[in-house]
């Protein structure tokens, strides 16, 4: 990996690039590190900050997580998307601790915390783009709190389902009772019990292979 | 009213306010309205944009709301407290709705969102200051997210001190917060938090002498 292919990549991902000097622009590429997290690996944990992280492809999972284990998804990032949350000595402010995951194979590119800190204290302008990127999954994140505390579980598991579905580019979800359960914060027996309900209903047929979606629309009107 | 009066407090609370020009100055407070909200009125109503909230006295309380009308207290704004989520024509990454009553009769300064917008395009140092206000509120919101998802930490303090109260005849616990954790399962820290938590919400009263029940009923409510 060599510092003209980072600056390439940042050229179009930051919109301050063209605004700072020189000299800052190969300060941040002498401090970039092409990475490849293999699918399962954890990518950041808790305090420590691990810098700003670029998806080059695959997929990061961020989630929060409690004393006992269990967690609960708040977003995922994809080809493009950079992580801010997990430079917390870039953003002082933020003083909860999350963590992001591989769920597939990831190639990214991590700019260490302390040297884009360095250059964001010196240009307002990479300042402005940290907090808001930092603020733009605020509202993602009051999202996911609204359909936890909210919504009913029929709900929210219809349309995580839909959602899945079309994440995949399939009718058949092969993930666990207790991964679903972790994804929409909710618990494995409540899962497998409306999953069951579902399947009475013709909505999904349950099997070995994976929970089959057998009535889209069906789904769809319940996640309404 | 006067211009000058405005003037003195942004001084104060603004760490932008000798970095803007002098015409900046005066358009934000030509711009500034000064209002009493009596006890019990709405602030702001989920998508409008009622603008920049200052709080001079007072208390007002921000909270998300289902389709429903169940709500979920975010946070509490005090003397001095600044409100920034109320002001979406800012911050355009803002895009959940949140809710703000007055709970005490409440004198406040209100910046028109659009004046705060346009000094905010100008002057980098506004912007910052707007986004690291709401990003401050990420941490105390996700918080409360946790607390209510994992730990279930307010319904276990609760029931734990309902309880108490019944066992020893007294609304007055005297027990610490380390021996309150230990019964309960938690830490010392997280005791205190929530306890402080409670307080502000004026279901009990921290002194030295212990922790006094001001409102059993709405423990009881939580304890369910």
């Amino acid at each position: 990996m060599t510092q003209t292919s980072f600056a390439q990549v940042y050229k179009e991902l930051f919109p301050f690039w063209d605004e700072i000097s020189e000299s800052d622009r190969e300060f941040l590429c002498r401090n970039s590190f092409d990475l490849t997290y293999p699918k399962g690996t954890t990518v950041h944990n808790g305090n420590e900050c691990s810098g700003v992280i670029l998806v080059c492809s695959g997929s990061l999972r961020l989630y929060i997580m409690s004393e006992d284990g269990k967690d609960i998804t708040l977003y995922r990032l994809h080809k493009g998307d950079i992580c801010m949350l997990s430079a917390s000595c870039v953003l002082q402010s933020i003083t909860f601790d999350v963590f992001v995951d591989a769920e597939e194979d990831s190639e990214c590119y991590v700019i260490s915390g302390s040297a884009f800190a360095e250059i964001s204290a010196r240009n307002p302008s990479v300042k402005i783009f940290a907090l808001e990127t930092a603020v733009s999954r605020f509202s993602d994140v009051m999202w996911v709190m609204q359909q936890i505390l909210f919504m009913s579980m029929d709900k929210r598991l219809a349309i995580f389902l839909t959602d899945e579905m079309s994440r995949i580019s399939s009718d058949t979800i092969t993930l666990t009772h207790e991964q679903i359960a972790s994804y929409i914060g909710s618990a494995r027996e409540v899962v497998s019990r409306m999953l069951k309900y579902f399947a009475n209903e013709g909505l999904v047929e349950i099997s070995r292979k994976g929970i089959k979606i057998l009535d889209k629309k069906g789904l769809r009107k319940l996640a309404l």
